[in-house]
Parts: structure tokens; sequence; C-alpha cells
């Protein structure tokens, strides 16, 4: 049974060393029971000369598994100075249609030509060519072209033995799909009915014909929904007129479903573009700056707005103090609202109608909520400070801001949507700056106008 | 061939009247072609009284599928006044085990002894009663019972014959698990093996050995790891010597992989409770004041911070107008650094050694983000404002605290996750309040001194 495989300093140290002495076999014998992801984790303590010596190395089934496990940059960077007849031989010819077409969709036109023109198979070729056509972001350009295909009047015998040819080409067969004579999907068989009847009976009578398919133009994200919701390992896609074309299985979803949960806490965290902490310098200043120019040019907005209040904030300079509470508070609270619903939304939980409903609801949150932290800043500043004026004003603009955020961090995601824009947009930086500003406004208003009463 | 259901409006209400009249051929022929999880949905669209008057109509094998379906909140409110007895052969009967053990688990103890009283089947009950004794988050609490066993000493026939059987039991047969007399794990047989094979080759020797399988104890969040890393729509299970004991597939990790990247943005956002919309207002109301108190206490400490500086705001009112967007910035630069850390650390991209060279990475990021900005404010100020102290210390400070909390925001994650606390608690408004009070501490001592010396 193989184990979890664990990456010690040491275990690297000596594959280096089997590597840079060119010792092949030791260097094969050390992970002879690693998983082609247990391979591929390797990359990133090898230098790039050390995996591509060690993965040359590997035999052409394993070699492409690594590579398909690869991300993105690490396969580019390793790809680069191998010539297209190598790539084509050596991996893709071994590949899944749907790998092979991601892999090579990747490459520059003219590395895409070397590499289709050196792929030995003509079926294979072809596959990933129809494949590239599709829209990345669609079934199309998640499905694979592989998959078990039996036609409706074949008997159950003349199936199995058809299975058993075409099972060569797949992997895993999940469901064998039933089509009409014109290819058009008609349905899927199970493996039990298949045991459970007799040998010449027509694969037709025994058909499950109420199942979900999608086409090659359905967006991704409706695809993980679909089979999210269905709870469904493969789906069958048709073309526009019904014909089976190909199938998308779970694992390739799971990459969009994580990816969308995380689009979302990335867009509420100001960064615009998927970041991760290895790419290059460039690359991350590049996705974070553009939050950082609103919040910068928030931040003037809200220099604009207490400069109107100069005259007060000479006078009673203690208002100053509690510029950053209100601020953060309006901030806090805008960010909470919004997340619970672009995560409603996300996840299809949030129904989009009532929103009277919500936003009654949601007032009624921030109010206990407001009214709860007033208390508190009340107390602290009665005892604290000299101003009764300062106190109450605090405690009011705190009530105030904290009921207009939780309003804004509802309704702007909500219309967006509506508008169908991403709703994920309006969360972090964006809700927070317009809260602070506010916030701010309401506040010195507030402030003004009460020490104007008290003190006047 | 089953399409998406799209409820209209008109639909519920043809439905709602079905139902109110009495019509339950009507109402039935309306949802023929539901799949179970298109009726839970309409949970939220009819009444409490009108759902479970549907539900009911509904027969055994749908019900329970529907009842799977719902959210766990819908499904207590639904339940609650359904006697053990209707509970355990209505539905129960019907389910695999591991939903009935997440549904029966979630009920009081008096309900539960009801229906486990009340399930027909022994089998059923006894594995029902097996699940419920793990802890929900491991891979005992996810996995079912439900699997198919041959025996590695059987011939390719006999385990046709057998998996004919035992699959009456099993809703997908993705993996058939081999095991030898003791029941201990041994390997799987492949379809596509038994397919190629003559019908008396012993199971043993088409067997694949090499298969990754969880433990009992196995926490959730590895077994979804192990499952996406490998790319397995099933894993099996084993008991601590090795017995074949349950089997997980992909429709339950999706759920753990999608609830961990959401658990991630809440905490961010400064939610510690998952909270819906439809929650009710106490638990939200509970669920968020947690992170605004400690944000209170973080403006409270920043008023303090300010109140030591009163004599420069009395002299200098003007450096008050600069206060939220020192604070923002700090908070939206941390943020941003944090998101990297958590979401690399989530999904296993991130390496945790070479600490001082990722620090070393995002002070270079920081500081041309900062830089950037900088100059920018720079600008304004030199074109608006009268005071060149001032200029240059929204600048100086403005520099200052990007490096500062890109730094916390880099560190702080990465510091809890060595100590083995969710870095995730990290992010949010607690980096954010730090932030906060450190910028405006370095904010007004800069300016103080830079006051000092371009005026005094």
């Amino acid at each position: 049974m193989a184990s979890q495989v664990e990456l010690t300093r040491d275990f690297i140290n000596d594959l280096r060393n089997a590597i840079r002495n060119g010792e092949d076999k030791v260097a094969l014998k050390m992970i002879e029971d690693f998983h082609a992801a247990d391979i591929a984790e390797l990359y990133s303590d090898l230098s790039l000369e050390e995996s591509r010596y060690l993965f040359m190395l590997l035999d052409g089934e394993l070699a492409s598994d690594v590579l398909t496990e690869l991300d993105q940059d690490e396969r580019e960077e390793f790809l680069e100075v191998l010539p297209g007849e190598v790539i084509a031989q050596k991996f893709i010819d071994y590949m899944d249609s749907d790998d092979a077409a991601d892999i090579i969709g990747d490459m520059s036109e003219e590395k895409k030509q070397e590499v289709l023109l050196h792929i030995d198979d003509v079926e294979q070729a072809g596959d990933i060519v129809d494949l590239l056509a599709y829209d990345e972001d669609s079934a199309g350009g998640l499905m694979a072209k592989e998959l078990i295909r039996v036609n409706e009047n074949w008997t159950i015998l003349t199936c199995l033995k058809e299975m058993a040819r075409q099972a060569d080409d797949v992997d895993e067969v999940y469901y064998v799909y039933v089509v009409d004579d014109g290819n058009i999907l008609k349905g899927i068989v199970s493996l039990k009915e298949m045991l459970l009847n007799n040998n010449s009976t027509r694969i037709r009578t025994i058909l499950e014909e109420d199942i979900q398919s999608v086409r090659t133009d359905t967006p991704s994200e409706e695809v993980a929904q679909i089979m999210e919701k269905y709870d469904m390992v493969a789906i069958p896609v048709v073309d526009s007129i019904g014909r089976l074309v190909g199938r998308i299985t779970i694992d390739d979803v799971v990459d969009v479903i994580r990816e969308e949960a995380e689009r979302d806490y990335q867009m509420a965290s100001g960064l615009i573009d998927e970041v991760d902490e290895s790419d290059k310098i460039f690359t991350i200043t590049r996705a974070r700056l553009p939050w950082l120019t609103i919040g910068l040019g928030g931040g003037i907005l809200g220099a604009l707005i207490l400069g109107q209040f100069e005259g007060s904030l000479r006078l009673y300079p203690e208002m100053a103090f509690f510029i950053p509470l209100i601020a953060a508070m309006g901030g806090n609270v805008g960010i909470q609202s919004s997340a619970i619903i672009v995560q409603g939304l996300a996840n299809k939980t949030l129904r989009t109608d009532r929103t009277w409903q919500k936003l009654g609801k949601e007032f009624i949150v921030a109010l206990l909520n407001g009214i709860l932290l007033a208390a508190l800043i009340f107390l602290y500043n009665f005892i604290v400070s000299d101003s009764f004026a300062l106190t109450i004003t605090v405690s009011a603009a705190l009530v105030s801001v904290i009921v207009f955020a939780a309003m804004v961090g509802t309704l702007i995601p909500l219309l967006l949507h509506r508008l169908d824009i991403d709703p994920a947009l309006a969360t972090g930086p964006f809700i927070t700056t317009m809260n602070d500003i506010v916030g701010l406004f309401l506040y010195m208003i507030i402030g003004r106008g009460l020490y104007a009463y008290f003190q006047g």
C-alpha cells in the first residue's frame, strides 16, 4: 500500500547528489514508490537542470503524468528548452486529450504547431486540435474526448466487449454513455444493470435516460454548480444538436470550485489577480497597486472632508483622537456585511429576491451591534474624557456609521449582482474606502452640531 | 434528457395552490421531472407546512434523497415535528449509512434513540451506530460503509457475481476493493482488468496494490488534500490495523474543500462563525460582535496614542486630515500581504521554509508600492498644501507604514502556522487594527520630528 511521501532534507540532498553524479539508477530507485503528484513536488526542491534531468529519466507514462501535475509557470519553464518533437513524443502521446490541450494551449503559436506536427497518434492530434478551439472557461475547454461510448442497439455482450476495447484509452470508467446511430446522447447504462441482466438484453431496455448533461459552450462555473448540486463525478458534454463529444470529470471541476472560492477572498483582500508568494516581484506589485491607489484616493477625499472642519479640529483637537476608531469600525462592519452577501451569492444559498427584507434584517443586526458598541465606548469616554460633547459625539457617530456601513455592505453586492458584475469586486478596499469617507463626514457633522449645542 | 429546472413565480404559485387544495396528483405531476436537489430548493419557496406536505407525498427513495439535500437548519425544522418512527421508516431506511449518520448525529439524544430503535434494517442501524462514534471532522465521520468488497482469492467470475449482488446497496461503483480473508485491504481491481482477463483468473493476480488509503482518524482536511492531490473520486478507509471499513466519495469532500476556502474568507472578513444571510439575527450578531469589539479596543488604543500628541494636533490641525489615509493604507497593505500567505498555506503551494527570503521579497514589493504611492501623495500635497512639513511627513509616514504593514501581514500568519494556530485568524480585523495603531504612532512621531525641524 502506498503511503504519503515525506520529503526530508536528507532525502533531497541524496537525490541531488545522485543526479549530479549521473547515477540514474540510484535516483530512479529513490523515487520508485512516488506518485506523479509527489514527483512534481520535487520540482521546487531541485534546480531547473536537476528536475529536467530527473524527469527525462522517467518512462513516458509517468513523465507525462508529472508534467500534468506541475504548475503552469513551472511547466512553461520546463518545456521552454525542449524541442517540439521531444515534447510530443515523450509527453503528449501519453496524455488524455484534455491535459494535452491545456498544456499545448499555453504555448506560443510557433511552438504549438511544432508540437502538434510531431504527435504520432493522428486521432490524438485531431482531438487536441478540436479541444483547442473551445474557450478555456467553458465545458468544451474542460472536457476530455476519452470516454466509453456504446450504441443503444447493442446487446450487453457486445457492449462488454466494446468496453474492454475502449477502456484501454480511458483512465477511469465512471459511466458508460449510450448513443444512437447518429451519436446523439441517449443516456447512461450502469454496470449494475449489465451485471443483473442477461447478456443478450439490448442496451436500449436498461438505459437510464434521465441524466444531466452540459453543452460545449456552458461556462465552467455553471458546470461546477451542476456537478456539485447533483453530486456527479463525471458529466457528459454534447454539441448544439445533442451529439456526445466528451466528458468532464470531477477532479477538473474541483479546481474550478477552489479557484472560485479563492478569487472571492482575493478580491476582498484587494488583489486584482491570482498571485502567490512565488510570483515575480513585478507581478505581485501590479496585482496590489490598483486597489492601493483607490485607497489612496479615498484617503485624499477623507483629508478634503476633514479640511472642511479645520475650525472644529483646531478648537477641539480631542475630536481627532477618535477619527481612526470611527473609520475602522465603518470598514469592519462593511466588510462583514458584504462577505455574507458575496458568499451567499457564490454558493447559491442566497435568494436574490426580497431585497427589502434583507436590508431590514441587516438594519436590525447593525443597530444591535451599534448600540452595544456605542454603549461600551460611551462608558469609556464618560470615565476618561472631560468633554461630555465628545462622549456623546463618538457614541452617536458610531451607531450611525455602523448602520450606514452595514446598509452599504449589503446593498452594493446585491446591486452589482443584478447588473451582472461580480459582487466580490465591491468588497474589501472599495467598500472600506467608501465607508471610511462617509463615516468621517458623519462623525464631523455630528461633532460640530453637538459641540455647538453643549458648549455654544 | 433532464434539463436544468427553472423555478418561475407562476410555477411556485400553481404548486402552492395544488398543495393547499390537496390535489396530490397534480402536485406530484408538476415535479415529476425534478431531481432531489431541485425539490430541496422548493423548500425556501414554500411554507413549512406546504413543504412538509409535499415531501411526505414522495416515495421513500426520493424523499430520503430530498432530505439529504436540505440544509442542516431546514432539515431540523422539518424533522422536528415528525415522530421517530416516521423518520426512520420513511427516510433513514433508504439512505446511505453516511447520510443517515449525519442526519441522526444532529438530533437530540432522545430523538436519536427513538429513530435508531425504529430502523427496520438491523445491518443499517448497526452501520449508523458505528459511524456515529467517529469524529465529524475525520475520515470516519465522512465515510460510508457501502462499498464493493471482493476477496483476493476469488476468480473474476465469482467476483462479477458478487459485485452484482453487492451493487444493490451501492449507488455508484467507482472502485472494487480487494481484501484478504482477514478483511485487510490489499488493493483495488479495475473493471478494465476484469474485462480483459479470463473469467477463471484469480483476483490476486490482476490486483493493483499501489493505492492510497486513509485511516478512520485522518482529519477531513487531510482527506481532502490527498484526494485533490491524487485526483481520486473515492478513497478507501481502513482501521488502525488495516481492515477495510468504508469509503469516502469526492462529493462529500468537495463540501470540505469549499467550506475550508470559505472559512478563510469569513475569518478575513471578521466573522467568527459560518453564518449566512438566512440565519437568526442573534446568530449573526454573535458571529460579528467579537471582531468588532477588538476593533473598538484598537480604536481606543489609537485615541490614547493620538492623545499623546494633542499639542502637535492643536498647533498643526492639518496633520489630522491625513490620519484616515495613513490608517487605511496600513490596513489595506496588511490584508493583501496576509491573504497571499494564508491562501498559499491553505492550498499548499507555499513552502514554509525560507522565511527570511519571503520577508526580503515582501520588503521589496512593499518598498516599491510605498515609494510609488508616496510619490503620488507628495505631488498632491506639494500642489495643494501650504505646509512643506506636512508634505514630507505624509509621504515619509506612508512609506514606513506600508513597509511595516507588509512585514506584519507576512510574518504573523507564518508565525501562527508554525505555532499550529489557523493563520486565517490573524487576517482581517486583527492585522488591520494592529497596523492602524502602529501606523498612527509612526505618523505622529515622524510628523512631530519633521515639523520641529522645518518650523522649529
